[in-house]
């Protein structure tokens, strides 16, 4: 049968790492590809307790309710912005199924056919998948070590007159990469100065373990879009998050959330809320910060002892990846075959490009691994590095 | 700014029942304007345990999981199918956020600009609303008593050879009916013949109280999707329907699901599961039909009783709505300004039209009233139309 399906469905890459994950699952491989938290860090206790209190009191958490989201809980989270200096009301939050339908929503309501969509280079793949179905044009900008390059940013953005630049600014995925304090500053100048909303997706930020915290993009922009999740603060599986964005742009989400599925899980988003009233999340966020830190540094010092010295790494401050550049000429792709027979994986960069990738790039994951199969893993991965350089 | 938003923000209707929903808030009003199944009907301590259960066992509920969902959920929802004597696989059903999410995949791996969408006349709102997003052409059929009038469906196919038409079998949402079995098997010849996809959504299926169960129209269909949801069954605020569909088709929904949000909600997923394998589903589906079955008996009672002899109604056998036709020449809109006035509440039918609406009718909800208030509510309602019959 011809045609069977929209145009727009030719337009979504395959998840290669999806197509990884599968590999993967065999236990003897150790794994850095996926982008899993640490579920060690779940606090599946805490949320039993909530889960019992919320269902003990009443049916409320098993009907029907508000598209917008649970008020309590949006709430919340511009309390909590609050506390960050950015000054944000509760109506300006819609909760999501993740932050991942975030974008879905975002390329709904803003993106025709044909509109320049601007992203980092490299990106989040998800992203790509995401707005790709509403069969925009991608341009990208490259990252550098504190963020995007600021000149070609603006050419890009005079060039193309995107509708959104879509950005992650703390501990990029898959590059650990966080933007400069003075970069978000300029960055404010540049987008002020046109229409290009500036989507910032910051489902890391909270995961930091060095260094000082940087404030939101948003703080420097009269108009822009703010993605929040609670999937690594308390659990992915639970698929919370949330947009935060002014009226007019809000009004636009609403409608489109409605259309897409009704409302948010509300089961989960009372739990979540009742967790967070009765136990003091930087206590846990605390926990979360320290595991990841011990497996990011024994990461970066395993890289250290077992990679040539000519292979470049990110040293993120937080989040949950860290980004491998091998010496020019050689292909990340030829280097997953050898390391799967060594029985260890890691995403090959060129799935985070939406076009012309660096193929001597790849993504690790620390999040998901203790220090002795980071320890083991690295080791192997050294291993396999050092024969394909003999290749 | 202009042109801020993407083209298809603009072919949304804004919901009027929400709209509607906003004014019933208030506690004085009668309203049987909502869509909600009774909060009576939902296990909350037996959810409480499951939850439980589901929470102390391990943390693998709060973790990322597979887009296509919790394997032994989608394997008891195939061997429920099986036990109806509908062969169905668990690899061909998605879990999707509730089954408004299934419509809006479908409409996302269908539906091009422009392509004709056949629908039931009166239908489902926001399936033209989910639909809508995606720019398609509205074409409709109307229902007669025992579902869509067989001569201007077939006409309506091969005038618009539309890409799907979209069905409410049972206890249609708004008006109660539903298809008879010799209309199932003459629609089964009818799209045999040709390509448009038979999308049978049957959120009210097993909520028949009265009658024989009647197969789902998918039994005689070669290519066809079905929607199916635990909303009515379960809980509603859980968010957790399915859709079944063919391995052809079930690739896209896959690859849509995943770039639209990367999976339901799982704790959830795996909430229900444990619930339906701990309880018998039955006993719990036979205490909502005997609710509502005395709902609806006394709201075709009370109408019998206060409502004018020519106003007409359907009389369903399952499901939690009924379809109220005025004498030609009333307005429903004008009857609801005036019962708003006495404190009732419903929803004009005009919501529930792409085009051309009849607006001599309305939907009237059962399943959230109990006997006293619907004894009451009618009473104002029938002094309403008499109202609106002297003016």
């Amino acid at each position: 049968m011809k045609n069977l399906f929209a145009d727009r469905m030719s337009k979504v890459p395959r998840s290669f790492v999806r197509e990884i994950l599968k590999v993967t699952e065999n236990p003897d491989i150790i794994s850095f590809a996926g982008g899993l938290p640490n579920p060690l860090s779940f606090p599946h206790n805490e949320l039993a307790e909530a889960a019992a209190l919320v269902l003990s009191n009443s049916s409320k958490a098993l009907q029907y309710s508000s598209t917008e989201g649970y008020e309590p809980l949006r709430d919340y989270i511009a309390n909590r912005y609050h506390l960050s200096g950015l000054d944000v009301s509760s109506d300006n939050i819609l909760i999501t199924n993740g932050s991942q339908q975030g974008l879905d929503l975002v390329g709904k309501i803003f993106l025709n056919r044909g509109d320049a969509v601007l992203i980092e280079r490299p990106t989040y793949l998800a992203a790509i998948q995401a707005f790709g179905l509403y069969e925009p044009k991608f341009v990208s900008v490259p990252l550098l070590d504190d963020g995007v390059d600021l000149n070609i940013l603006k050419n890009m953005v005079e060039t193309f007159n995107p509708k959104i630049f879509y950005s992650v600014p703390n501990f990029q995925n898959p590059t650990g990469i966080t933007y400069s304090l003075e970069k978000r500053k300029e960055i404010g100048k540049i987008f002020n100065k046109n229409h290009t909303i500036f989507v910032e997706d910051n489902p890391y930020g909270e995961i930091r373990f060095m260094g000082d915290d940087l404030p939101p993009v948003k703080k420097y922009l009269k108009k822009s879009i703010l993605l929040g999740s609670f999937s690594k603060i308390v659990s992915p599986g639970m698929r919370l998050g949330w947009i935060v964005a002014d009226n007019e742009i809000m009004n636009n989400l609403v409608t489109a959330k409605q259309a897409s599925d009704l409302h948010s899980n509300f089961l989960s988003q009372m739990i979540v809320h009742q967790y967070l009233s009765d136990y003091d999340v930087e206590t846990h966020l605390n926990k979360i910060r320290k595991m990841y830190k011990i497996q990011r540094d024994c990461m970066t010092t395993m890289i250290k002892k077992y990679f040539p010295s000519d292979v470049k790494y990110t040293r993120p401050e937080g989040g949950m990846f860290l980004w491998v550049t091998l010496p020019e000429g050689m292909s990340s792709m030829e280097l997953f075959e050898i390391a799967l027979d060594d029985n260890v994986a890691f995403v090959p960069g060129e799935a985070f490009y939406s076009d012309d990738p660096e193929l001597n790039t790849f993504r690790l994951n620390f999040s998901n691994s203790d220090v002795k199969k980071i320890e083991e893993g690295i080791k192997r991965l050294g291993n396999s590095i050092k024969q394909l350089e003999l290749k």
